[in-house]
C-alpha cells in the first residue's frame, strides 16, 4: 500500500490514478488539479467549438464521482504550489500534502507570443475546457475571426469557424502552414483549403504580429504586424503551439531537458526519488534516433500514465517501459486528411550528419481504392528512407481519401525497423473498395527501391 | 534480348509482360490468352454486377491496343494446348510457338461441386468478365437468386443482389459463413447480414446440394439438398471457391504442390529450366510458418508477375524475391467491413504442435474514433498471439467502422515479427476523427499482455 499523489487532471493524471488503483486497491490515491474539471479530451475541443460534438459533457471521459467511486480522491480547484522532495510532501492550497510517490502531470500551456496587448479581451488561447467554451461563445457572436498559427490547432479551428459561417484570416509567423511537414505538403494543404474556402479564408505568412488593438470597449478589434499588415476581426485565437508546464517540477530540482520538458527514464521516473512524471509536461524520445522530442498528445499521455502507474506498483526493472514516439500525428480539414509519421525529408536533412542519414524520397499520387470504384479519391503519399541503411524513415500523406490507413501502416513498419526491401513485400489486405491492386504504399516503395539501385 | 511467351491474360500475365518490356525494350514479348479480353480486375466483377461500377470497360486496366503500343504482341482467343520444354515451345491453336522464357499465368478456375445438372442453363460461376456479364443479365430479369457458397465472393454477390432488390438464399456446405474466420466472427457476419436484410435473405448451412432441377425450358428452377431442402429461384450462382488452373503445366512436368498450385522458388521459377509461373495458378508460402498456402488474389498476382519479369531480365540470384503471404484479405457487406490477416485462432490450434504455437487471443469491441464523434462506430477486433514466443500471429476484424486500417497496421507488424510487447508501443497517429486515444489495437494488445503474464 502506498499513498500516491498526482498533480494534474487532464489525461495522464486520471490515467495514472485509475491504473494505480486497479493494480492495488489498497493504494491511497489523491488527484489534485487547479481546474474545476478532470479527465477530458482536450483534442475534442475544436469539434465542440465546431458543433460536431454537441455538449461539452461528451468530452468528459470520467467524472470526479466516477473516480470517487473507484476510491480515488479528487481535489478540484487545488493548486500545487511547491514540492518538498526531502519531506516527501507538496504544498497545495497552502497546506502540506504528504506522499509516498508523487506523479507530476502538469501538462502543457500555450506559447504566448510577445505581442503588445496579448491579454486583451477577445484574444483567446485554446487549452482547457473553459477556453473552448469561451471561444465557442465568441464564435457564435462573430462574423470574422483571426487565427494566429497555422499548425494542427489552427487548421482544426479554421474548420470549426468556416463550418459556422465565419470569415477567417490565418496569420502565421513562418512561411507556410503545417511547418512540421515538408514544404510541398504545406502547399498542398494550403491549396486545398483555399480551393474549397478561398472565398472566406485568407492566409498571411511571414508575419510577425506586434500589436493587438482594442475597440472602444477594450475588446479586440484588429492586429498589426511588423510589415504593416492590419487585420480586423471580432475575435482572435492564438494557436502558437504549447510548451510543457514544468515550473513546479523545476523549482523542486526535477531535471528539465533540452526541449523544455521533464526528463524521465523509460519507467517514467524523474531524477528525484519517488517523483514520477507523465503526459504533456514530459519530453519524449524518438524511437528512431533516440533524440529528445516534445509532443503534446493524448495518446502519449495515456501510455505514459499507464507505464508510471505500473512501475509505481511493481519493480521498475521488471515493469513496463515507455519506449518513445515516432511523432505520428493526424488531423483533418473537413474531408481532407493530413497525417505524418516519423521523419520528414527536411528533418532527415537536418539530422543527416549526426545520424548517418542520406535521405531519399518518393511522392506518389494515386487513388485510395480501385480506380473504378465511384468513391475512390486521390491521395498523396511521400515515403522517406535512408539510402545508407535502406530503412524507412517516415511518411507524410494528404488527401480526401484514406490517408489514415496508410500512415498507420507505415508507423508499424517504421517502428519495426523495416527496410524498403522488406516493406515492399507487405501483404496488405486488398479488395476494390479498400485499395488499388498495387497499393500506393507499395508504388512508393518500388520507386524508393529504384532510387537505391540507381547509384 | 529474349523472346518471352506468356500464357494468360488476366492479372499476372499482363503485369509480367509490361514489366519485362520496360526492363528491356528489345525483348520480344507475346501474350496469349484463351479469353477475348486481357488485363482486367476480376475482383471488380461483383461491383459491376451490383451497378456500383457502371461499365465493364471500367474494369479493364489496359487494352490489347495499349500493350501493342508498348510493343507487346497480344493474342486473344488463343488456347495453349501443350508445352514442349525440351523444344522450348508451346503448341497454341495447333501451332508451335517457340520461347526463350515461358511464363505460365493460367490463373484459377472455379471449384465445380459434384451436383447433378451442374452445367444447366441458369447456373453460373463467377470468374471471367463474360461470367460477370451473364450474371448481371440474369439478375436484371430475376426476383430470386441462390448463391452456393458463403465465402468472399458469396458475400459480395449477396450485396449486389440485395442492392438490386432480389431475394437471396445462401446455401453453404459448411456450418457457417466465411469459414476462414474464427467461428465467432462467422456469427457476427451472419447476424449483421440478417439484421440488415433478413427480410430478403435466408441462409442454409450444412447443406450438401445433390441436384439442380430445371423448368420446362431446361433452365434452372430449384435445387435439392441431401437433407431434403428444396429452394426455388430464377437463377443460381455457384461460388464454391477456385483452384489453380495447372493442367497445362502439369502435363509438361512442372511441379505441382500440396495445395494444387504450381510450385516456384522465390524468383518465380518452376522446376523446369526457362519456365516461370505467376498469379493464381501458383501456390505461395506463408511468411510466418513457411507452409504452403493457396490464395487467389490480384495483389499476389501483380507482385509475382513483377518478380518474375525482373528475374527473367536479371540474374535471379541478385534479382527480386517474392517472399510469400500472410493471407490478408478484406471484403465488405454494404458498410460492414470484414477483414483478416495472418492466422485465426482455429488455424493456430491446428498448426500448434507442428509450429510450436500455443495461441492466446483477445477480442475487443470499441469505437473506431473518439466515442464523442458522431460518426464513430463500433468495431470488433481479435488479436491472436503465440504465448510461447510472445509474437503476434494474426488479427480479424469486422464492423461498420474503420476495420481496414487496423488490419493493415497489424499486417505490417506481423510481417515484421513484432511481439505483443513491441506492438503495444506502436505510436499510432491519433486525432478524435480517426481513433480513440487508446486505439482498439492497443487495448487488445494490453489484454494479450495480461494473459501472457497471468501464467
Amino acid at each position: 500500500m502506498k499513498k500516491i499523489v498526482i498533480i494534474g487532471g487532464s489525461a495522464a493524471g486520471p490515467k495514472t490514478a485509475a491504473k494505480a488503483k486497479r493494480m492495488n486497491p489498497e493504494n491511497i490515491i489523491e488527484l489534485y488539479t487547479d481546474e474545476n474539471i478532470i479527465s477530458y479530451s482536450a483534442c475534442g475541443l475544436p469539434y465542440f467549438i465546431e458543433g460536431t460534438v454537441k455538449s461539452i459533457n461528451q468530452l468528459i471521459i470520467r467524472t470526479p464521482e466516477d473516480f470517487e467511486k473507484q476510491g480515488i480522491k479528487v481535489f478540484l480547484n487545488h493548486k500545487a504550489q511547491k514540492i518538498l522532495p526531502e519531506k516527501k510532501c507538496v504544498i497545495i492550497n497552502d497546506k502540506e500534502v504528504s506522499y509516498d510517490e508523487l506523479v507530476i502531470c502538469t501538462g502543457a500551456k500555450p506559447n504566448i507570443p510577445n505581442i503588445k496587448n496579448i491579454d486583451m479581451n477577445g484574444v483567446y488561447f485554446l487549452r482547457r475546457v473553459s477556453d473552448g467554451i469561451k471561444i465557442k461563445e465568441a464564435m457564435q457572436n462573430a462574423k470574422r475571426a483571426i487565427i494566429v498559427g497555422g499548425g494542427y490547432i489552427g487548421i482544426e479551428l479554421l474548420e470549426a469557424f468556416v463550418h459556422n459561417g465565419l470569415s477567417v484570416s490565418i496569420v502565421e509567423s513562418r512561411s507556410r502552414l503545417m511547418g512540421i511537414f515538408d514544404s510541398e505538403f504545406s502547399d498542398l494543404i494550403k491549396n486545398f483549403i483555399l480551393e474549397r474556402d478561398g472565398q472566406w479564408v485568407d492566409m498571411h505568412f511571414n508575419q510577425e504580429i506586434v500589436e493587438f488593438v482594442a475597440d472602444e470597449d477594450g475588446k479586440f478589434a484588429k492586429l498589426i504586424t511588423k510589415s504593416g499588415l492590419e487585420l480586423e476581426a471580432d475575435f482572435c485565437v492564438v494557436a502558437s503551439g504549447v510548451r510543457p508546464n514544468v515550473e513546479l517540477a523545476y523549482d523542486a530540482g526535477v531535471k528539465i531537458g533540452s526541449k523544455g520538458g521533464i526528463v524521465t527514464d523509460v519507467a517514467m521516473k524523474t531524477n528525484i526519488e519517488h517523483i514520477w512524471a507523465a503526459g504533456d509536461c514530459t519530453e519524449v524520445k524518438c524511437m528512431i534516433t533516440k533524440r529528445p522530442m516534445y509532443l503534446s498528445l493524448g495518446t502519449i499521455a495515456n501510455k505514459e500514465g499507464r507505464v508510471a502507474a505500473i512501475n509505481i506498483n511493481t519493480d521498475p526493472k521488471i515493469g513496463e517501459r515507455f519506449e518513445g514516439v515516432l511523432g505520428s500525428a493526424i488531423t483533418k480539414y473537413f474531408n481532407y486528411t493530413i497525417a505524418l509519421t516519423g521523419m520528414t525529408q527536411e528533418n532527415a536533412a537536418k539530422l543527416g550528419d549526426k545520424y548517418n542519414i542520406q535521405s531519399i524520397s518518393a511522392t506518389v499520387i494515386k487513388k485510395d481504392k480501385a480506380g473504378y470504384m465511384p468513391d475512390s479519391e486521390n491521395i498523396t503519399i511521400k515515403l522517406v528512407a535512408n539510402k545508407k541503411t535502406g530503412k524507412l524513415l517516415g511518411a507524410q500523406g494528404v488527401g480526401t481519401g484514406d490517408v489514415n490507413k496508410r500512415i498507420n501502416t507505415v508507423t508499424a513498419a517504421l517502428q519495426s525497423g523495416l527496410t524498403i526491401d522488406e516493406f515492399l513485400h507487405l501483404d496488405l489486405a486488398y479488395a476494390p473498395p479498400y485499395s488499388s491492386t498495387i497499393d500506393i504504399l507499395l508504388t512508393a516503395a518500388y520507386r524508393l527501391k529504384s532510387q537505391m539501385e540507381d547509384s
